[in-house]
């Protein structure tokens, strides 16, 4: 897969190294805003990495539960005379969605005061469900998908400044890759590809994400159907606690010959140390 | 400094090691979300972990714009009966800022379409000025700095999963280190020690953050009058635009005896190799 032109830009840098410092060229990952509109009202403005946009925002719609269907959507387009595209416009068969408003966010969802309790409670408004998959992955396959991953990078590979999101079948073969500026939307912008692609719900995938596994990141992966989430780093407690309650395994510090489970081990094939000693 | 209590919390995981599975104790960072109030009003939520709380909102209003004096604030209040601190209330001299409405976003801060360049604007339109600072650090010093932030992340150490925002002095002294599960809270936790402690503009310090250099990081450290910022890691196009607008000294890649000076490079006295062949 080539590199969308748009996503990196070239420029003019100083390199210093022990103690000599260069002129150089370098490359920049792009940073562009990108405003969502739906039927033609303005919803949100984004930070994104440009490319795969009708994705990003088909799959923002599905993560954060403006819709439930793919057959909602009538067209995804950008908005006449945008620069650069970065305006995009998505018409939805019923219109703009009724549900946003003030009583759709965290605060009012909450009867009893705001706490990691009640931001858990407004996800599950939204209609996340306990996962149901019977997806295991062995420890040993788990283990080679860092790898995978960098390897795959192809905007990181040239800037090394981009997340990406990428899925994974059980024998550790990729599905699919995103990379963006933020590391939500490049879970949003695989999100959206298997709904425009009618793949969801991702049941039979892991899902592999380049940076900290925090609570947004969590809820977008089980808004997806995803099993299983894993990273090279630290979840927080909020998406430990997220990921107990609604059924999702979550892995973390995957580095080298080593990981550890917060959530949901029985989909990690694992031999206990009591089974051996 | 010891580590807030409630910064971090204790569960029970699992860790795979070459092959064997076994149960241990360990640390998360906490998220939690936060609702910041103003004269009682709600206005945001942010995901952060607990922790300079005070700091954290007074900084947001500060970088985001919203007032020009610590004058203004009256007082930083947790709202009665809220779990954990996750709500607090700032009350201004002023009452709500009458700037807080669709005027003041992106969207119709430009004329000419949404871009990245509207995006300068916008922050431009807030007040934002270029960098006015005699500030200079030596190459040698700054290459000491990604290690002396590690060292002083205490979250990070019992967590391996906080982003950090720190202060240095010229001669590479640790002058503040805030962590935070958001790297924007890091830097909003810096800008609110130093408006409450009347240390504004930062005009004789550099910023270190822990993770990627983008528009919202770049936006923040300038709008603390901090004139120049490094990480580890990569800078975003815009976040290099912005820098390069507004006079703001910007590194990357900072490992080792090694960086990237992407704009600004007069701040850091460096030998070029022309002077040397």
């Amino acid at each position: 897969m080539p590199i969308p032109q748009k996503s990196v830009l070239r420029t003019r840098i100083t390199e210093w190294k022990d103690g000599i410092a260069s002129a150089a060229d370098d490359y920049l990952a792009v940073e562009e805003p990108l405003e969502i509109r739906i039927c033609g009202k303005p919803l949100t403005v984004t930070m994104r990495t440009p490319g795969h946009d009708r994705e990003l925002v088909a799959g923002f719609l599905w993560t954060e539960g403006l819709i439930e269907s793919v057959d909602e959507i009538v067209n995804i387009e950008p908005v006449e005379g945008s620069q650069k595209g970065n305006q995009i416009d998505i018409g939805l068969r019923d219109g703009f969605p009724q549900s946003i408003g003030e009583g759709r966010n965290f605060i009012s969802a909450s009867a009893c005061g705001i706490c990691g309790k009640a931001s858990i409670d407004a996800v599950r408004a939204r209609g996340l469900r306990p996962l149901q998959s019977n997806f295991t992955i062995d420890p040993e396959v788990l283990c080679t998908l860092p790898d995978r991953l960098r390897a795959e990078q192809q905007v990181f590979g040239r800037t090394g400044g981009l997340h990406a999101a990428a899925l994974f079948g059980a024998s550790g073969e990729l599905i699919a890759l995103r990379e963006d500026i933020g590391r939500h939307n490049a879970v949003d912008k695989i999100a959206g590809w298997a709904l425009l692609e009618n793949k969801l719900p991702l049941s039979n995938y892991i899902m592999m994400v380049s940076g900290r596994g925090g609570f947004e990141i969590a809820q977008k992966a089980i808004a997806a159907g995803v099993p299983m989430l894993a990273s090279v780093s630290a979840p927080s407690s909020l998406a430990v606690q997220l990921a107990r309650e609604l059924g999702l395994t979550l892995v973390g510090f995957l580095r080298g010959q080593r990981f550890v489970i917060y959530a949901g081990e029985s989909r990690c094939v694992v031999k206990r140390k009591s089974a051996v000693s």
